[in-house]
């Protein structure tokens, strides 16, 4: 079948690939709708040293499973699949399980191919208020979420996100529901369809003076080496800098600051699908401007070039299967 | 007056020093006993920009005041003064007030001299089962009761502590009496009763492959540029990493990890005296084994020599009107 395989060296479209083995409990899928984020550009340099399928987000159907009632289901899934065995997983972190894989970063081939698997119980169905424009969504939307389960935010709260790409803007999307006021700093101002309370900043301003400490909670969603700083920086005493992106330069900033501010420093990775599907099957929660382009499988490799390329947005790929 | 000031290129002992003057709502406080600490140290290199009086960790007894029923009293203090007027200071958070001095540290004179000041509401009376070589740890103490406000650990959970210096050592004794199990990683091991439920190992073991992520909790208390690396290292996923201390160099290292296991990095600095002073009066509660030697106030110089010497625990001085 076809596929977006990275080698350990390069990345590139391959047609000979075998179609996956569904092992026991598992589903195969077919994907309708895939998207590419910053972890995929990041693992086609070679980031976590995957070698396979890349991609893990996705909208699909199952097409293959023991339990009939899954077949044919319009699907969603969690990209970690947890041993099952362990106290991680018996405490429902399969996340954090250290034996699992996860879909198209580690020991899993991914969704940008004909065909892939996943454990039925990493599934959840798409309702159909939620189109697959919106459905594709549903994974980096739930690592949003993710921050409203670590931190408590409310409707007193000012929130500063840093990046206005992919994932900042959907973070923005999620703190907006939540925090009173949330401001965005970004390189690009004025793409997508911005909530009533959230208000656009150039990326410089973050460094301003005036806004010294000017936030209770500050999410770093850029993966720019210099943005653990200017999160320390606008982050009040006893606030809360999350860290979204897992940024490859080593940072390099003296730490007294978050001593003597008693700041804290959470990393945030996958979230919950529910709250995620939720939201996208809300006419008001618009993800649709955040859509770049859309590129068929077959022209997979070029949408992972497309998505490579400075100040673009969600870059989806159709899937089916190829004849 | 004698006093040890930094004058921003050295520090050394001074006698021409002007007794200090006591604004409103202020006790002048003679220091009974004083301890150093490696802010001290820091300071006396240049950290903060501090120019003035030493130390900021004493019992003392209060000789001017305005209200008349503290005249006499045996007393420790909170070391942040804040402006009192600030939304921070009316959250009781003065330890955070953006104006606020801070004894020996930040705009006010420290202790290390025959006389110093402080805001009443600083103070808290020692009780006579507290003797002064006890007492004068107040401050340090609080600042390991600090973590325990800050995480919340119970008797299942095994915490690591990095470093088994003079506050590694007071947050040890703080975390064995609330988590199941402690270990510390040290430099130097033997030093100091250790409660029964503490076990020393070599600094070097804490890097070991079987200790990757074995603790819920990790402390850094060594201010070693090195060690949130290896703190990075020993905590489990979805753990958290407490800095206790101001390192002065900047830490260089990447952050995937942070994120792929969700670690909560915060600072903690200054605690509740209260629970401290309580812990000081139980005989169970041993620091006498930390106190390295005492100096006269006329030779604190050579205190803060001895006490940045390599391993050396606690230092202390001597108070009391020099004629």
């Amino acid at each position: 079948m076809l596929g977006l395989v990275h080698d350990g060296n390069s990345t590139r479209l391959r047609r000979d690939l075998p179609r996956p083995a569904r092992a026991a409990g598992e589903a195969t899928i077919r994907p309708r709708l895939a998207g590419i984020c910053n972890t995929d550009l990041e693992i086609a340099r070679g980031y976590m040293g995957f070698r396979g399928v890349l991609g893990h987000e996705f909208v699909g159907e199952v097409i293959a499973c023991d339990d009939a009632a899954w077949l044919g289901a319009r699907v969603v899934g969690g990209i970690n699949c947890g041993c099952g065995h362990c106290s991680r997983c018996a405490r429902g972190e399969q996340n954090h399980c250290g034996a699992r894989s996860v879909l198209g970063i580690l020991g899993r081939d991914g969704v940008l191919a004909e065909e892939f698997t996943l454990p039925l119980r990493n599934l959840l169905r798409v309702p159909d208020s939620v189109p697959d424009r919106a459905a594709v969504f549903t994974e980096p939307l739930a690592a949003a979420f993710r921050i409203v389960e670590q931190v408590a935010i409310g409707s007193g709260d000012s929130v500063a996100v840093l990046g206005g790409g992919k994932l900042g803007s959907l973070c923005v999307r999620v703190l907006a529901r939540i925090a009173g006021r949330v401001a965005v700093f970004t390189r690009r101002r004025g793409r997508g369809v911005l909530p009533p309370n959230v208000s656009e900043y150039p990326a410089e301003d973050a460094a301003a003076a005036q806004n010294r400490g000017a936030f209770r909670v500050v999410v770093e969603a850029t993966g720019n080496e210099a943005a653990l700083a200017t999160a320390l920086h606008l982050v009040e005493p006893r606030g809360v800098v999350v860290l979204k992106t897992t940024c490859q330069p080593p940072h390099s900033l003296g730490l007294a600051p978050v001593v003597i501010d008693e700041v804290t420093i959470i990393g945030s990775r996958c979230g919950p699908f529910a709250p995620a599907l939720a939201a996208l099957g809300d006419r008001h929660f618009e993800v649709d401007s955040l859509i770049d382009s859309t590129f068929p499988l077959e022209r997979c490799d070029e949408a992972l070039v497309r998505a490579g390329e400075r100040g673009v947005l969600k870059v989806l790929v159709e899937g089916g299967r190829i004849p």
